[in-house]
């Protein structure tokens, strides 16, 4: 058998049930505000989640502090998987989502900030299993942060060690526990921006209910929706979707770059590469989208929003920006129905699929810096080509950055490709149809949530098999942990001693 | 103005008319023979060609033996593009393809051994016409054996350096002068399998032009036919087409290692690591496709072939082991429909699109070698994470290979999969659906042919817009060229004097 610190790893499992059995608590409150009678249930799976949790870590209290990489990894990835498996409990209990599979894939949709849902009615549902719901990804979101602030750069994988060296604070050179002050700072902005949204949706319109889930939903870039036309719903409220659409790009930016806003660097933020470039592919494809839209898509459009308020070009505009950073940030939100509009922007959005939002947020897919770093690094390879024996590293925020680096994000975004590509022949064994599979693929391990197809953004993932649900989980849960986290457990060398 | 030696370049560009003139001749003759009445056009089209090439060669006759590296890109990317501008002149001429863009479209296709055709009614064309269209693509066969020999490797292309240097002869360190004839020796090899497979396939039952016309498709995995349905049209003679099986596998496998094979050296072709994927490729994704097939698809597949022969079980292996063959060496014919298969095989072979042949073979697309690298590379970034300090070189063929050489790859893959969106965005732009314009991007890229949807297997590329069809000439083009070749001359620096 492997020679693993076991101890640590079952007690920060158990930890990371302390806290997701606290937040059900949470939901069983909002649940008895509401009296939407289902409060014991929820209490009652937020009471076993404790009860695990505190049990794995009394076991291991006497546990050393010593955790190396191997233990790191499985941590991470067990970590993910028991959220989601105890997550499941408050949708099982409550009968909500009474299969244990479509439940699953409800959790992991939701811890990794995808948004996909199995749901029918979302409206019919209790408001104390919705909470939960959106509860989820926004748990899911705070793990993420710590994972790209304090994880990932350690592990070194794809590149975001490139990442760590930006982090506000001490240098990120190992475990330090000074990583937790950098964390704390985060998940306030994190929190602080939940509130805001909160706050400005409820003084747009927005039932205080829908306004928490909302924010909740936009600032862990999750997406999960209290109504069945998502944001569409509030088609004839655009101030409503303009707040969204501000939040959503705040939560597909940096969060060190919100950290270094608030604190006066706003240089520093302006100066940022990924920042410039996460905003100038917002704004180049939202300009060409809304032109689109504007010439033609316009009548497509109509079916499924209210009339349009302030005429036909802010509506295309709104609609083109709105669909645009729901895609690259990996939100997932709806403002309409963008496979109905024309040829292109169906290919044009699959494109989106791939790029993802920034580093250091909470969005998904293969990131912005990491398309710089390989779009510099295109251009460099044609002049060596050309020029073989001149040495011409890739800059990064003025710093030349190691061939180590570069390679790590080259092999990162192969992989990524090879996923997306074993994604889409997996899902089409269950004669799912070509357009759909390697839609159902791409938004899955891009933690997007709607695909192409039969599972579009006007339909939900109900339909999908069972098997192919699990699939669909499977490659959320890769996605969001940067692939190699996952992947490298299947691998036998990393199960076998030293 | 760039200062280049301007007179090698078109000294160069002018032998290649002549090479192609010679070729418009022979096509002039076998219109003589079977007497179709357009031998005069096709002999006028081969007298244009070769003076416009003598005059070339006679005002630049007093050039320089010396070229750098700038030009030999320069005489690459346009002599692909002045053969193909010259070889419209046959279709033009006779009017057998009236429109400029399809006959360049055609020709195109021809001499990047790509096979899509735009061709309504194949069989009605004049047969010195058809066997000029086959002529065209042989040359570009015998030109991607000498690009692959002699001047990828020197060029440093996507890792073709690491083919170099297992070509036969001296070492491939400079355009040396016996590189011609390691070239000549494997183009004697190309011309022996061309004449061996016109006499198998006329002895099994084809006309003498059908079998020759056949060979050089096969030969140079380009898949023009010359009839209508492809090689369907001989479903009930299955011997037909195991024979051009056998051909298409040679074709897509190292020319060098069929010269090996003739010196007796079985065991350096049986330990070659690309040749051994390459088999593994076509084994294990033919049993694949052979039992589903089997299982549930000779309902389709009868659809389009005669009654089966030797009952169903030979029928599905043999569709299998074609279709996968066809799309893997890139050749493009066809004996079945694989988009009325399940939607399973849809994305499985729009999957094998991304593969291609061996390098050094006539096959297009990514090529074996390079997933070969990919996927050992792939793996060790796996112990590479988990031992950060370990030096884990990637080996092929027992050799350590450098890391230069892998980043080329890897860049070269990626560069690969970003041409591949935006052609496909490209294409969406004209309308084109998404299933069909992803493949048509990935089968023009790939040089492959037959792509999906409304360009299947069954159609052909006739209902394409006239400017998507120079959209999928560029693509073919620079997929042939392996991307650096072509995009370079659009970097602002090539063009720059040092």
């Amino acid at each position: 058998m492997l020679k693993l610190n076991y101890k640590i790893i079952f007690h920060f499992l158990g930890l990371l049930l302390l806290f997701n059995g606290g937040f059900m608590l949470l939901s069983a409150l909002v649940s008895l505000i509401y009296d939407d009678g289902v409060t014991f249930q929820i209490f009652s799976a937020g009471i076993i989640t404790l009860l695990v949790g505190v049990i794995s870590m009394f076991l291991t209290r006497n546990h050393t502090k010593e955790m190396n990489k191997r233990e790191g990894y499985i941590v991470v990835a067990f970590g993910w998987i028991i959220m989601s498996l105890s997550g499941t409990l408050p949708y099982v209990i409550t009968q909500s989502i009474p299969s244990f599979t479509n439940a699953f894939f409800e959790t992991m949709s939701g811890y990794t900030t995808t948004g996909a849902s199995i749901l029918n009615d979302i409206e019919a549902m209790p408001k104390g299993v919705l909470f939960w719901r959106s509860t989820t990804h926004w748990i899911g979101g705070m793990g993420i942060i710590v994972l790209a602030i304090a994880i990932l750069p350690l592990l070194g994988i794809g590149g975001m060690q490139l990442f760590a060296a930006e982090a506000p604070g001490p240098s990120a050179d190992k475990l330090h526990p000074r990583i937790t002050d950098t964390a704390k700072r985060l998940w306030l902005i994190y929190f602080g921006y939940t509130v805001a949204e909160t706050v400005f949706l409820n003084l747009a319109g927005m039932s205080f209910f829908d306004a928490i889930n909302h924010s909740m939903a936009t600032v862990s870039t999750g997406g999960f929706s209290t109504k069945n036309a998502s944001l569409a719903y509030w088609n004839d409220q655009p101030i409503i979707q303009y707040i969204v659409i501000l939040f959503m790009f705040l939560a597909g930016a940096n969060f060190v770059l919100s950290y270094f806003a608030f604190k006066g660097k706003v240089q520093k933020v302006i100066k940022d590469e990924e920042f410039k470039l996460y905003f100038r592919f917002i704004l180049v494809f939202s300009i060409i989208a809304a032109v689109i839209i504007y010439l033609k898509a316009d009548h497509s459009i109509s079916t499924i929003h209210h009339p349009m308020v302030w005429g036909r070009g802010e509506s295309a505009f709104r609609h083109a920006l709105f669909q645009v950073l729901t895609v690259i940030t990996t939100t997932g939100f709806i403002s309409a129905d963008y496979t109905l509009w024309t040829p292109f922007l169906v290919v044009f959005f699959f494109g989106l699929m791939f790029l993802g939002g920034s580093a250091g947020s909470t969005s998904g897919g293969v990131k912005v810096v990491r398309h710089l770093i390989l779009i510099k690094n295109g251009f460099l390879e044609f002049k060596r080509a050309l020029h073989p024996n001149a040495i011409l590293p890739v800059r990064y925020n003025t710093k030349a950055i190691t061939g180590d680096i570069v390679f790590n994000i080259l092999a990162f975004f192969i992989l990524y490709m090879l996923s997306f590509i074993v994604g889409a022949l997996v899902f089409s064994m269950f004669g799912i149809d070509y357009t759909s599979a390697v839609g159902l693929s791409a938004s899955s391990l891009g933690n997007i949530g709607p695909a192409l197809g039969s599972f579009g953004p006007v339909n939900n993932y109900a339909a999908l098999p069972p098997l192919a649900q699990w699939w669909s989980s499977f490659l959320m849960l890769i996605g969001r942990l940067e692939l190699f986290t996952v992947l490298i457990l299947f691998t036998p060398f990393f199960w076998r001693n030293r």
